[in-house]
């Protein structure tokens, strides 16, 4: 079916564009011009696929969103059982300059998402997959405080990072992922 | 000095104008004309008090930081020595409208942050005043990991509270902070 294929490298194309220039200048840069300039198609090629930019933006957020989960369920069929909390997590921090392009797509559409539904949306279905993943691996519940705890830990390790890669060098994040407080 | 008091009044109602119109609408809604209706001056007038867009949202960030600190502060005189830290992270978490809509200015600056230097260095020196305090009331060093670990937990909850504040009342909000885990 060489119609389809091309329909969804079409697409792709479009999306992983966006996405690069999200992660290198925020949302406000990808224009449907600047889109379709990265792309290398008409922006005509880029309505026929979606219907709005907004429409591309959810359909970046989800593609960040299950690369990352697939490179956690390869990790998770590699791990021996005592290690697979840990590796699930640490796929989840910028820990290198793929990780920290897909999370500087996440601040740039975080910054966007309150009071958008679709993005709120998008936001929802995220979490909901990562906490009902992170539960499992806890044999927890995906409202457990505990997974909550952990959830928000690797986002806020994640954001600094993010804001300030050179002070939170991957040794620097794991270190604080694995601090146990008594507070 | 009325003329020194008009000049700090005239500025701080362009910074609160500016600050309610990015916590309501993101900082795109942001624009100088918007910022002038909300203000309820002339364009020409905050074009008088900044430079540009960009040093308002600067200001806009700062005063939130200081709103915040300030707000932890007075906490801290009232609070029993072994309430303190506690005490200082829960007056950081989104637990009111206030402090959420204090996470939605913060939300669409760090959105916006990445690769801006401006924005990036003040988002480095409130990190840094926050690590110091967190890091005194810990008896730690600020770049210690339970500290990141700390801070870095405060802010994903805060994050998730933000994105979707109805399912993260405060009580989940604490819960997740005061969670202890054995992974």
């Amino acid at each position: 079916m060489p119609k389809v294929v091309d329909h969804h490298e079409r697409r792709s194309a479009v999306v992983a564009a966006t996405r690069s220039v999200v992660a290198a200048e925020g949302i406000d840069a990808a224009t449907m011009r600047r889109i379709a300039y990265e792309a290398g198609c008409t922006t005509g090629r880029i309505t026929h696929y979606f219907t709005d930019k907004q429409e591309v933006l959810v359909a970046v957020l989800r593609e960040v969103h299950l690369a990352a989960a697939h490179r956690m369920a390869v990790r998770l069929s590699e791990a021996a059982p005592a290690d697979r909390l840990r590796c699930v997590l640490e796929e989840a921090l910028p820990l290198d300059d793929i990780r920290l392009d897909e999370w500087r797509v996440w601040l740039a559409f975080w910054g966007r998402a309150a009071g958008n539904a679709d993005l709120e949306g998008e936001q929802r279905a995220r979490y909901n997959d990562w906490a009902s993943l992170v539960a499992d691996l806890l044999d927890l519940r995906p409202d457990d405080p505990a997974v909550d705890h952990l959830i928000a830990t690797v986002d806020g390790i994640g954001l600094r990072a993010t804001l300030d890669p050179l002070a939170f060098p991957p040794h620097r994040q794991l270190a604080a992922l694995a601090a146990r407080l008594d507070v």
